[in-house]
């Protein structure tokens, strides 16, 4: 049963557009809305109709959140649309600043301009506004929250205390990376990162997943391939990442990397350096990422740290050559982590080598976001 | 016009498999045959029926490589396949330690067995053998070769003194990597690389090309994915490469990169680090490569660089976001470079970053083969 009805795709299973494993058994339509109606929050899911839109109610779904009321909220052209969620009909309503009367918590997820349009509004409304997009990230009064990683940055906001406040979910590449990276500088400080990035389509939304499956189509039939979303042929080829690139020769995508690991992280020092790629898999990251560290930091150590690491699992066979793949992660909470082994270009044990693998759509975007949520209540 | 026969694809121009510009103006065929019958060497082709067998008659044919005769060798299976060659047919012959006898320079392409098997047999008989495998590429006496980076490593070797001799072709991931770092570390000593690779299916051979695409129409179809090749699905995901992983935790093509490195520049001491993963990509390799250099070097400096040297060809707009793709550069001589950028985290210009695109079974394999050829005579 699906928490929320979407278009019918009978290939995505294998595509890694739906869960591997079956719905997670949930406790029945009556007990949650009694509780959610009594004591919840009340919700707003701003973008319902885009690609993390959706993963946000189904993962509201899949982790019980309670809430009182949700709002099922979209651009004006995606208005009147009905989306069944939980037993329950709703109608997407237009988005206008009247939306958030009301609403303590709203996630965004509609890009970067309706962000900074509808998100401050929001919080002159009085509600806490998870921001999925980048408009925020940097700025110094907003935190930039990942969970596992820096919960403390949003220390002393909290649904009820009638305060509407921003709070930032980072980049997906971000919180893949420091999913992995940050137990181990725990441990022995990070002095510097070189990432290179493996990065699926949903990062540009869920049309352009579609543009790459209907794209393998036309090519496997000896087609010119579509290119509405991207500039070039995006099946069976890669590229750098479609994002603007600055002066400086990174696009924006790598400087995220670099510049909100250094703020999730409350360390200017920490040196990092990206290449952002895109690939064509559907919905999960994987990055190559080598460390320096100041201390000596042994492989057994890090895989040891990283197995007790919250919301991350390590897959490491080497006999078995079974490592992280993005399709494993489609659809699941944890980042994958494996290949860890000591690198040999540099000293002793002051480097390492791991390959990390996310779903971008939910630890990536719509999972981080809801628990930042959850630590509201 | 092709200049061999071979099964036909119709989507093979858009996945890469056929050159996408047309083919180049030859001579015709009378003057090539006679120039070739009483001036050029006796040849052969070991694993002929391969992916990059079937690619050395191509660049053989573009190159119009002289020849007195050419043979086609292969496995008992293949033997008695015709192929049409330069308007002459001939028949695929069983590999025998007597199908060397009279050759002058045997191409291998058939793995690492039959090289070990038939390499020595074949320079007994006088042959110089240049084998695409690994298996001598580490040897002592045995130079390894790419032709833009070190051809003195092949110095006196020669067609026609009667010694037979053994020359190794370097690893794709190698001869892509070095075409690009190698007129840089000329400028400025590379003191340290981090390697992350982005590799096609071409380099675990042809069937695992056709299981590529096999598998991407079943995974549209909603079917299961065969597979035979690897072990998991390949469309629409990437892994880990499939070598064997080694007791440090890198697998073969990694440690390739690494030591192969240290052997074409004859430095022990240059640093390498690499994490190799297969993506869904028909045949071109690409290659984040993050240098450290002992003397600065900026980035407008490694452009000019690149843009003069010998077989790289720089794609590096920044404002049009045009970058080099494996699907541009498949089937053509020349490796691609851009992103050619300061790297950010390290000091001054002691840091670059860089993204490589090459051929796999051109430049990564038959090309890099009969360049090598071509310096014996």
């Amino acid at each position: 049963m699906a928490a929320f009805t979407t278009h019918h795709h009978n290939q995505a299973h294998l595509l890694g557009l739906l869960p591997t494993a079956g719905p997670k058994p949930r406790p029945g339509p009556f007990r949650v809305r009694m509780s959610l109606q009594e004591t919840g929050p009340s919700v707003a899911v701003v973008g319902v109709t885009g690609a993390v839109g959706q993963e946000f109610l189904s993962v509201l779904s899949d982790r019980d959140f309670p809430y009182r009321s949700i709002k099922m909220l979209a651009s004006k052209r995606s208005a009147g649309q009905r989306i069944a969620f939980q037993d329950q009909n709703y109608v997407v309503e237009e988005l206008t600043a009247e939306s958030f009367n009301g609403v303590d918590i709203a996630l965004f997820s509609a890009g970067g301009s309706i962000s900074k349009e509808f998100g401050p509004l929001a919080v002159d409304r009085g509600a806490i506004v998870v921001d999925n997009s980048s408009a925020f990230r940097m700025h110094d009064d907003v935190p930039l929250v990942i969970p596992e990683v820096n919960p403390d940055a949003m220390k002393g906001i909290k649904v009820g205390n009638g305060k509407g406040a921003l709070i930032a979910n980072p980049n997906c590449s971000t919180i893949i990376c420091l999913m992995a990276a940050t137990p181990l500088h725990r441990r022995s400080t990070v002095l510097r990162m070189v990432v290179s990035t493996y990065q699926a389509a949903s990062g540009a939304g869920a049309a352009a997943m579609r543009e790459l499956e209907l794209q393998t189509h036309e090519v496997l039939a000896g087609k010119k391939p579509t290119c509405n979303i991207f500039q070039r042929q995006y099946a069976f080829n890669l590229f750098s990442h479609n994002s603007s690139v600055l002066p400086n020769g990174y696009n924006e995508e790598e400087m995220k990397l670099v510049k909100e690991t250094r703020k999730i992280w409350n360390d200017p020092n920490v040196k990092v350096t990206a290449t952002c790629i895109r690939v064509p898999v559907m919905r999960a990251h994987a990055e190559s990422v080598n460390f320096q560290f100041e201390n000596p930091l042994d492989e057994d150590t890090a895989r040891d740290i990283l197995k007790n690491a919250p919301g991350v699992v390590v897959i490491d066979d080497r006999a078995s050559n079974n490592f992280p793949t993005p399709l494993e992660v489609s659809n699941k909470d944890d980042v994958a982590v494996g290949r860890i082994r000591r690198d040999v270009s540099q000293e002793g044990d002051y480097g390492l080598d791991i390959f990390v693998c996310g779903d971008q759509i939910r630890k990536g975007a719509a999972l981080n976001a809801v628990q930042i949520a959850e630590l509201l209540l």
